[in-house]
C-alpha cells in the first residue's frame, strides 16, 4: 500500500469548522475503489493543526487519486484555509492493513 | 528516520484524559536524544481513538526508545486503559524531516 502521513495548518478562525470544509474532500476519496483509509485527527497540542493518515492500495490507486476532479476541485478549495502548505511523509509498504503494536498488547 | 504513525483505541471512561494519562511517557519520549517528534491527535470520527505520530533519527534511537525504563513502564500503565492492542504502520525513510506536499501548496 502507500501510506501517507500529513499535517495540515488550518487558518485560527476555520480551525474548528475544518470538519465541515475538508468534508466533501473526504467522502469523495472515501469512495474510490483504490483508498484503504482516509482518517482526520486533531492535534493534541495545536488545536488548528489536523493530522491526515491515508493509505492507498497500491502506486495506481494513488495515481488515480491526485488526477480525481475532487483532488483538483480541493487543491483550489483547500489552500485558501491554510497557514502553510502541508507536510507529508509517504512511501509504499509491503502490507495492506495496519499492523498490531505488540509491546503494548491488551490480553 | 524512523517513522511511526499509530492509533490507539481508548477506554470510553479514560478518553477524554488520556493526554493526562499519557503525558509521562510523551514527555520522557520527547526527552530522548534520537525523538525526532512523539505527536498525539485525536480522531475526528472516534473521539476514544487517538493518533501518535512518532519519527526517530535511526534504529539505533528507535531500540533505544523501546529499551528506556519509560517505555517499560508504560508497558504496564498504558494497556489497562486500552480497549485494544494500538495498531501501528513503521518503517524507515530515506529522510529525516517532513517534506512539503506540493500539490496543496499555500502560496
Amino acid at each position: 500500500m502507500i501510506f501517507i502521513t500529513a499535517k495540515f495548518r488550518i487558518k485560527p478562525e476555520d480551525a474548528d469548522r475544518w470538519p465541515e470544509i475538508s468534508r466533501e474532500f473526504t467522502e469523495a476519496t472515501r469512495g474510490e475503489p483504490g483508498c484503504l483509509w482516509f482518517d482526520w485527527s486533531r492535534s493534541l497540542d495545536d488545536p488548528t493543526e489536523y493530522v491526515l493518515v491515508e493509505a492507498f492500495r497500491d502506486g495506481d490507486a494513488g495515481a488515480a487519486h491526485v488526477q480525481s476532479e475532487h483532488f483538483k476541485t480541493a487543491q483550489k478549495t483547500i489552500p485558501p484555509h491554510l497557514v502553510s502548505t502541508p507536510k507529508i511523509v509517504n512511501f509504499a509498504v509491503d502490507q495492506d492493513d495496519w499492523s498490531e503494536l505488540g509491546e503494548m498488547a491488551v490480553e
